[in-house]
């Protein structure tokens, strides 16, 4: 494939232009409120929190969607922003985090609005990225460009989250407070652009954890406006497969970048599961190691306690699992074959587990199905900041 | 009912003598080896871990008590303490806990058990329960006397776990390192003995989660002797009901204890669930409360952030919840009402969170269905132990 990374974010794309100011909800003062905008009306696809209480701004976010192009809904900010663009209220998508339960200055943002739209610019789209911010570091932002036809197409998202990440999002709506928000000029049919969606969260987003708590508000949502010009791309073609594996490439890199920027994150980790005899079973054990609390104090400090992912693999869920037929890697050092301690593997496995970057492999010798996690550990910090949030 | 607690522990009941001695294996030079003996041949029922990767101990453990009085097995553990008791091989059980992965010294285990066999005695209740401590700070056991027909008969249980706590045991096998050992002189025949142990840790053991984490060792073991006399308990029967709730209120107070001793536990906390569509809902929104680390982190912090909370409920997996329709209360304070925020209610709940022993109470307001899970906060202290557990 052709996929390169393009210096840039939300704003990449052809007809996307963003901002993002202060408008008085953060006490820090830095920014705040974030408006992306597509000069021509879009295709919009979005997953959406399973979590079963679910913020406002997803409820009436997947009733837009559920349309398509959605129906009306008389939200205030919304509708403001509606005003100031001169578009309808139902082409308007909200989105909004931050403490469950505590409203949001709803006088500050709508006297913003005007300034923020006034502002959009293709510079904005790092203002954009920096006004979704909530315990992030760094903002997050990256585009990708591929060739579809012979049309040069790109796809750019911003990311946010650092804690209550545990997502499980699905087209209906499942879970973590992640946002994500993609753009791309594609021209591209609305269920292609679902089905492209709904693929590249499976094994990026969906796939990683920092704490096991789902969020009210995860939302994961892709505006397309076809300025690109490529003829339209249909689902089920190479053309699909060229724009779906782009945007699983470009959610793959923030997944990761949301990971290392996580609440407390000391270390980062990939949890390779192979050879098991299906493809949940591989997703399931890979998740329940990346959220397992022993294995992330494990990693945090640097002890090669393989027994602890044995452990949590054990209660996975997963239907399929000989411990007699498991190895467990760290980093390249077998620690487990077939179920026994690999003898004097100790001191080798330390020095794996010593590093910023680790890789844990789990070899269940049952199958042929694979499936990666994307974790951090739990470290005091984690505990420190999130037992102070409000305070 | 009748029953009362008295001052033992698993030597209450005629019949049972138990000792603990130190053999060798704990660095600290504490009691680590323990026995529990009854005179005569026992009933034995036993629920274990559902961890699909378990311990050699309980599938042994396993396969003795699916015929109710076992049937052979070779083990070394076992056989030396079938020898110097001069009881069959098939009449041992065993329990082990430790790192995963990490051989016993089998050769130091065996050399004590002459010693460990000729201390036996009724006051050896204390040293047993001592003997089968691992991170715990304090031993635990309890026993209860309740009258059956006009027969007095006591229940005697000691039990140790600290971290790897997430029980979900079953009597063909479910979760935590947690060990608990019972002992009864009633008769009692062994389909009520095992309908009266399953339905015992259901609403105990299997309502505690210290770290969300399942063990590969949980075992729950009752032995019942009938030294007591009274005539065999029936399943089904008044005098059925009176044992198992005697057994369960036994394992209500040592369940409890274990979270009050958990890793780095500073608060205890009771989640009850109440009016929910099904039993099954209630359970699983309590349990995914009791499981959630942001909820814990704010437990450690005081801070009642009750929106964690509510997303922990909506998350759990439990098919029946409408956030408009849910309270909860921290303490007595109500602090969401039909899914918003009650004015005024932080000062107030601040101060239920400050306290050591917490109640939450979450109303679904949609059917009739209660459930009742124990936890403690997550803190910094449990992250240092379990991140510098082996070193």
């Amino acid at each position: 494939m052709t996929m390169k990374f393009i210096t840039s974010g939300i704003t990449a794309p052809k007809g996307f232009t963003a901002n993002g100011l202060f408008c008085g909800i953060k006490k820090s003062k830095k920014k705040d409120l974030s408006l992306i905008y597509s000069d021509t009306l879009s295709e919009a696809a979005g997953v959406f929190t399973t979590n079963k209480v679910k913020a406002s701004c997803v409820v009436i976010n997947q009733k837009l969607i559920a349309a398509g192009r959605g129906f009306g809904d008389s939200l205030a900010m919304g509708g403001a922003a509606a005003d100031i663009l001169g578009v309808q209220e139902k082409h308007v998508l909200i989105a909004s985090t931050g403490v469950i339960g505590k409203l949001l200055p709803l006088t500050k943002i709508v006297q913003a609005i005007p300034d923020l739209a006034a502002g959009l610019s293709k510079a904005g789209g790092k203002e954009a990225a920096a006004g979704i911010m909530t315990t992030d570091h760094v903002a997050k932002d990256a585009a990708v460009e591929v060739v579809i036809g012979k049309t040069k197409v790109r796809i750019g998202a911003m990311t946010k989250g650092g804690g209550m990440i545990h997502p499980e999002m699905t087209l209906s709506g499942k879970h973590a407070t992640m946002l994500c928000f993609a753009s791309t000029d594609a021209a591209i049919e609305l269920p292609a652009l679902r089905a492209a969606l709904d693929q590249a969260i499976q094994r990026t987003f969906n796939m990683i954890s920092v704490d096991g708590d789902m969020s009210t508000n995860d939302m994961v949502v892709i505006l397309a406006n076809g300025a690109a010009g490529n003829k339209e791309i249909q689902n089920g073609t190479k053309e699909f497969e060229i724009f779906a594996s782009a945007l699983e490439g470009l959610f793959l890199a923030l997944a990761k970048m949301m990971i290392k920027d996580a609440e407390g994150a000391t270390k980062f980790v990939e949890i390779s599961v192979k050879n098991a005899k299906t493809l949940q079973d591989a997703r399931s054990i890979a998740r329940s190691i990346a959220s397992s609390n022993l294995v992330k104090c494990a990693l945090f400090g640097g002890d090669p306690n393989w027994g602890r992912i044995a452990a949590a693999a054990g209660y996975s869920g997963a239907k399929h699992i000989d411990a007699w037929k498991m190895n467990v890697f760290l980093g390249k050092v077998a620690v487990m074959k077939h179920g026994n301690a690999v003898g004097k593997s100790e001191k080798k496995a330390a020095r794996v587990m010593a590093k910023k970057n680790i890789g844990i492999t789990v070899d269940l010798g049952l199958g042929k199905h694979g499936a990666t996690a994307y974790a951090c550990d739990l470290s005091t910090d984690y505990v420190i900041f999130n037992s102070a949030y409000r305070t």
